[in-house]
């Protein structure tokens, strides 16, 4: 599992409409030593995040812009090799923003500091990235804590086969609601029916998608979990009921453009619609206690997981792209090293 | 204050843009007698309200649209004139849904029901239609309930000048917060500075209202009680901080269009705020503290009430105008007959 080299992704350029490959310069560094208070971590497994498209670019964000010439930020799961810290023993199991490297030094000026997980973990480690992690979580305090729904109601979600959305889907019917997911081609949408429980599918691919919209939602919606933005957004705003909520968790449709991610506010004035936009990390004082029930709800099958995941470092910047052409069947992750 | 004859402006056509005098048939009808459990109320006060301009169209909307041919709906108040009804005894103020009309029957089958006022009014007629009364309301609960505000955050209120917002800045006000407005002109500007007590004001007519809207804002922006929607809407929010809120209460720039009233979402994301669409009758259960409340600030000063008041009810079709070009100062309400 170990290398000579330390291969890193810098971002070079900004990337224009979509990701490119020229965007990035894949340098080879040597393998990192620690210093005082550090640890080296080799990468296994990089998470792949329709937010870094936005760390890419210098939109309005939640943390500052990856500059040019630095090291890509991503999300990850590797492994101590070496340490001169209190917080990391060699051979520990960690995760935290590792970057698109094979090599990561933690140490005191972490962005957000590295995690150690559990030894003994009741699933593997892209499931750890996926629905038992930030993933798994963002699903989770978007549905329950801002959507609040309720047994009855119809909880609808965009990106539904993907990361987030199938998550959300599944805890949507383990509170009792209607799941209407929103995804790209039947057999998406076949899937989530058939192996996640959604009650509908609408494939938004369809000429009729806003036909679909209406006979899966003959009660209007109450709470829209939005993935997505653009038209899809506004049609299935359209249909949200007297006090629904929102919970605006991205619009990955508009990651791609400088464009301003517009819709329509009317329903929100007409309907009283709570729109609340989040991120997971708004909710961290109840990371523990989420991420057990999920891990809960993983090893008792009650949420089932999927990951697609990539081979090797390399394929990062053509991989990450899945994201916004929908090639992707749940968490995308790219494993870089044996574990 | 009688007549012999009831003019009704009946709805004709669905306005197509601006307001005209001939979307209205000015019909005259005998003035009526009340039936079995109805009263008879000659009609006063007549409020203007953007909202007027959303009845007449068929646009989504809290209540059903008017339908052609009826009486155009709003509200007012008036004076018992024969009743038949329990509820109301003549010489009894009331205020409802009363119409663009000279005379109105309420009884069982009202849309919402006709409320009497106290015998002892603290506060005149049109007051009763303004800061104490649904527009007073509007502003109290969309500015404490959904923008929570906190002594030192910094408020927004857009048609600053107008019936609600010239409200809202000064609620702000009484809870410690830096009060800023936006108003067309430096007539109005100046009024909410040194009449209502704003802290700052935005002239949207003039060419650098973005520099003065960064200028007002120093600590960018805690809660946004919006009423225009459009570009200054965009521009309020772009200037929102971590967690802002923004009671959305009108987009009355777009109500003259067919458009949707789209608008940038990304903020929303980008700095979680919370976006809440509402109408005063979601709290329809605080009125009667929140009506006391009112009455005590304008009674003692520490809310200054404006009206902006029209003489006739031939003048409403044409008046209504004044409410989209900024013309009124206030409440804008029409006088029908005397006291």
């Amino acid at each position: 599992m170990s290398s000579n080299i330390n291969r890193q992704f810098r971002l070079k350029s900004r990337p224009v409409g979509k990701i490119k490959t020229t965007d990035f310069d894949l340098v080879e560094e040597p393998v990192p030593t620690p210093g005082p208070g550090e640890a080296v971590i080799r990468n296994l497994y990089l998470s792949l995040d329709p937010t870094n498209r936005i760390w890419m670019s210098d939109m309005d964000q939640y943390m500052p812009p990856v500059e040019i010439g630095a090291v890509m930020r991503g999300g990850g799961i590797g492994k101590v090799v070496a340490s001169n810290s209190d917080a990391f023993k060699v051979g520990d199991t960690v995760s935290g923003l590792l970057g698109w490297q094979d090599y990561y030094v933690a140490g005191p000026n972490d962005e957000i500091p590295v995690g150690v997980l559990p030894a003994e973990l009741p699933v593997g480690l892209p499931t750890m990235l996926g629905a038992c992690g930030l993933t798994g979580l963002t699903a989770y305090f978007g549905l329950l804590e801002l959507g609040k729904p309720k047994a009855g109601e119809t909880v609808i979600v965009s990106a539904a086969a993907g990361a987030v959305g199938s998550v959300v889907g599944q805890i949507a019917k383990l509170n009792g609601c209607r799941a209407v997911g929103i995804a790209g081609g039947p057999e998406k949408c076949k899937w989530i029916i058939e192996e996640l429980g959604f009650d509908a599918a609408i494939d938004y691919k369809a000429p009729d998608w806003r036909e679909q919209l209406e006979a899966a939602t003959p009660d209007g919606i109450d709470v829209n979990f939005e993935n997505v933005g653009g038209e899809i957004m506004e049609a299935v705003m359209a249909r949200m009921n007297l006090f629904s909520r929102m919970p605006l968790c991205g619009m990955i449709s508009g990651y791609n453009t400088d464009e301003p991610m517009r819709g329509d506010f009317s329903p929100i004035l007409m309907r009283r619609i709570n729109v609340r936009g989040f991120i997971v990390t708004d909710f961290l004082e109840k990371y523990a206690e989420a991420t057990m029930e999920l891990a809960t709800w993983v090893a008792t099958g009650k949420i089932k997981s999927q990951e697609t995941i990539v081979e090797g470092l390399e394929s990062a910047p053509t991989a990450v792209n899945k994201l916004f052409e929908g090639e992707n069947l749940g968490k995308l992750v790219v494993k870089i090293a044996d574990e």
